[in-house]
């Protein structure tokens, strides 16, 4: 099959052919139609984040497409389903956190030492197939196409899940902080549950975006926010602690601000300027909820309360698309074809 | 291998020579060495439930045994394991319950038509062997023996999850209703989290016993309960509706009732006696909360904070148990040993 | 003033010269300008409720209008505000509820013996001016009229509450049970949330009513409301325990049903045909949440997402109103002018 | 009366005569018999919180002792009482937080503009005598002294609240970082709560007493927890935020970390190494929730499970115990008897 492959830190990446998997007990093999291109694969593939110890190293771990075959055991999937695949495959189920907090998602996901994840330690989805376990599969509904699927099962995903995080209350105020491949999505989330829903962004010419993605105002950093009235809930969906901190001072008071996003290298500083501890205020770092809350966001997507900006490329263009991505230049989320 | 086999409904129980069973891709082979006799165990085998469709049929859903063989693609567990298994098995990944709640717990577990129980539709634990899936699987704690494990696998699991569900806020009170499989553990359950706790039984020589098992009061019934101060949770764990609709009389304000036990005939009655709407309060249907929640009532029992009353038989006797069960005469899990 | 008195249990509503009050330390005076007529009112006019210990018997506690005159201590309101009051004026402070909890809402307001109720205990907002404590009132809206306000002070807050007891996720689907004075303000609120929203009434000439106000669906009973997908959240509104007890058919496993709505006679039966154990639902008793609450559900109404449906009338015609009620002719709260 | 009065910032604490407040309507007058010195009550006097504008200036936050006068319109306290006060005495009950989230505790607490604080901006509790407003008081239970009940009014009240914010469940990890007023009381309502304690300080001659007051173990930073197996709750009661960051390393995932004590300089700083979005990590300030939460520690302390650690100290020596709590000579908290 063809597949992306990255072979070594910072090298491009090169379309070539590799050996079809195959689906081993438990696995179904996914006919890969679209594949999600995540910030964090350039960061993995510029060795920011551990270098995958595979052969050949195939990054990806948003992947849409058609099973084609299933694995011995495997009753939850047929041949023929149109499925997404999430990130984690399973975990050791053995060490501490496994024991404490089993499955796919919670404690063991995020802390087991052992945990598989597609296109880190395990093979990824810039490829022709890739083979995942059953499990960390979701059937998609009819409507939504693998193109606006794929950026559903880790962008949509994470900023659902931020949300979800936040637990806002009916008549709550959000705002959201960054508008690109998560913020674009949970704009969009925050309006389809009827919040009132503020946009964060120093990027002037995103202004007027964010509105048409429902954003009922717009601001550009947390001196405005405050000045706009606060929000009850922050989401961070950039990649900016410093633009974190800063937008502290629009949270209100008993308010949530929900880190979503990753910095690889700036800090969030609470101190005496922002004293939480007085305003009850809350800091929560959010991970994907569950395949429930995955599916939500599908439901939502393929409803068409969210819509994701997606920019599609044939495989062939893959390092080109890195480039594109690593320079911030996609709108919101490059997908390839294969 | 050897099994408690019942042969059709009302039919004795008897232990015959059956096939030993071998592990499915995904499943473990358990030597069960410790099987918890259930009081639905009677129901099911007096077609009061619906009888399995099994040939042979092979009841029973608290093995605890050693891991002896693992089928294709189980990296989770490994000969030798010490493990005890639970109810649900799988579902089928593809109904709307499971589309919206995957997984081995929620609404799936409770609402797919194609979920796989063992002792159920799948072959049950009183048996020298039964094959499951390894995800059904929990490993035992080093201290916790086989026969103290098995009734916690459901009456434990069930009387932990009821706890769980009414989310006792320190300082509040705690109510068992019924001192038996359950509630034996439900009123340890409740004095090693430190909660005030108080045994609810019409049973006179129950009254002893509950205070030995950590109740700091032993009350008749609702008006009792009542004139002791009223309790913040009253956690149902027998089989009387009848009871848990005259307990009522003893819920405080914003209290809340956790129905455990099943009664298949009663009813609950809420009106115009018991106003909860007036009062703030709720009555919470409670099934197993996952595997993580079972895995913290299996470390307070290896700590010794909580201990399973248990009468142990040889597996040739299981006729003569399941009468016992039936009359309520075992304190208070029969455990029957292959 | 005038006001409008009931001279004995059954007595018409006569309107006529009263004293006018003067409010003691802690209180504000209300010159009265709507006035909304709660069915309790009719209950408690008719001794179902028991009879107010007043001289004269003014019942009513839904006044909205402006304050007159402000009491000894009163820091919190002035002269000229716009305010509606709410049921409780104050507790005991000093029982064990009032010790537990404190505050107007919570186990104290619910329990306490010593609760001063408007127009039950204390005069009543049927008049030209009450006198309340000032901490039962909120200030309204400068959006809201006093005609649409008064509604929302018992119907309204009541409503809401059940809503938020029932803590909707996103995505989740709520039916309302029941198209009346608590009911229609409940599909309004449940779309203004973002919730498909399911109107559940037997009443064939709602049907399109309930569509106008937002219902996404309209259904006649529980079977048909299982029919129809089920719903997570049931709030029954109406006052028939036995409609809610055949709603239950309707109730997604993981659901919830609210009581808000007062049946006086009959009974909500749990039992075998609804194990609301088994599937984890929930029956939750709710009652008034606070005055934060309170004060969402006005700014709903203020910001136009709420519209409470309401009949005027001149105070004189407060017993012509009062019969009207109680035959369920008014769609869907009469409010009293003085 | 008799008052410590501090005639400007950094001047002495001077006990002498000044007028005799009385109790104005809704208010109570207290004839203190115990009042806890607060840390805060140095930082005030020495500036670098507000300096009161007060005259005279009389500080003190935690006043226990008997209602001597009730004002106009108080029926829910009567002469004789045994009381204590909270530091919120009254918000002005129209801005922005007052609307949203009225009461004496939520928003309106810590943010209204116009709240009226005991020892701030209103005269405080180190006098003979105080007026206060009676919803600002709380019954003190017969078995709890004066000198035991003045610490629980702020440091057992904030301890308290911080254990409840963190919600911990059943089977959960307490770390309680900083042996000191607050968290020599956090050690206590853990361990009363059943929980497994942890306490951690740098300091070496409290860990004996760390233990004496329940903590299971003792540990003396953040990597001495991690290796003893981390927290799911880290409570941190002492004011220095750069040892709350290295605590971070000692914080289990999906743990909480809950800021109770106030650092006037210090940053918490949340970055990559502790990456608390990965790990579904939160960081929550706590603030008093309310006087249901302080009954609940008062109920504690009366019933022996909580016992603070007081040093007392006659009026007279108001200046030098000032200078000892400055130099954190007390263990833990000094009371000032008049």
């Amino acid at each position: 099959m063809r597949a992306a492959v990255v072979d070594a830190v910072n090298a491009p990446w090169r379309v070539r052919e590799v050996d079809t998997p195959r689906p081993g007990p438990g696995e179904v093999l996914i006919r890969v139609h679209a594949s999600g291109v995540c910030h964090n694969d350039v960061l993995v593939s510029r060795g920011v984040f551990p270098f995958p110890q595979l052969d050949p190293v195939v990054i990806g771990h948003e992947p849409a497409g058609e099973v084609v075959e299933v694995g011995a055991g495997v009753t939850t999937r047929q041949v023929g389903d149109r499925v997404g695949a999430t990130w984690v495959q399973g975990t050791c189920g053995r060490c501490e956190h496994c024991r404490r907090d089993p499955g796919l998602t919670g404690r063991a996901a995020t802390s087991c030492p052992g945990v598989r994840m597609t296109g880190l330690n395990a093979p990824g989805g810039h490829a022709e197939y890739v083979a995942v376990s059953a499990a960390s599969t979701v059937l998609l509904p009819e409507a939504l196409g693998y193109e606006a699927a794929a950026p559903m099962l880790c962008a949509g995903y994470t900023a659902w899940s931020a949300l979800r995080t936040a637990n806002p209350r009916p008549h709550e105020r959000v705002a959201v902080l960054g508008i690109g491949g998560l913020g674009h999505l949970a704009v969009q989330f925050s309006r389809a549950c009827g919040f009132d829903t503020v946009a964060v962004t120093r990027t002037p010419d995103k202004h007027e975006l964010a509105r048409k993605l429902g954003a009922d105002e717009v601001v550009g950093d947390g001196a405005a926010l405050r000045a706009a009235g606060g929000a009850d809930v922050i989401l961070v969906t950039g990649t900016s602690y410093a633009a974190a901190t800063d937008a502290l001072a629009g949270l209100r008071p008993r308010g949530r601000m929900v880190l979503a996003g990753i910095d690889p290298g700036g800090t969030l500083a609470i101190g005496p300027t922002f004293p939480i501890w007085s305003r009850g205020q809350q800091i929560l770092g959010a991970t994907h909820l569950g395949l429930d809350r995955l599916g939500e966001a599908l439901d939502l997507a393929a409803g068409g309360a969210v819509t994701p900006m997606v920019e599609t490329f044939d495989a062939d263009r893959a390092d080109e698309v890195v480039r594109r991505v690593e320079r911030n230049e996609v709108r919101f989320r490059a997908v390839l074809r294969f």
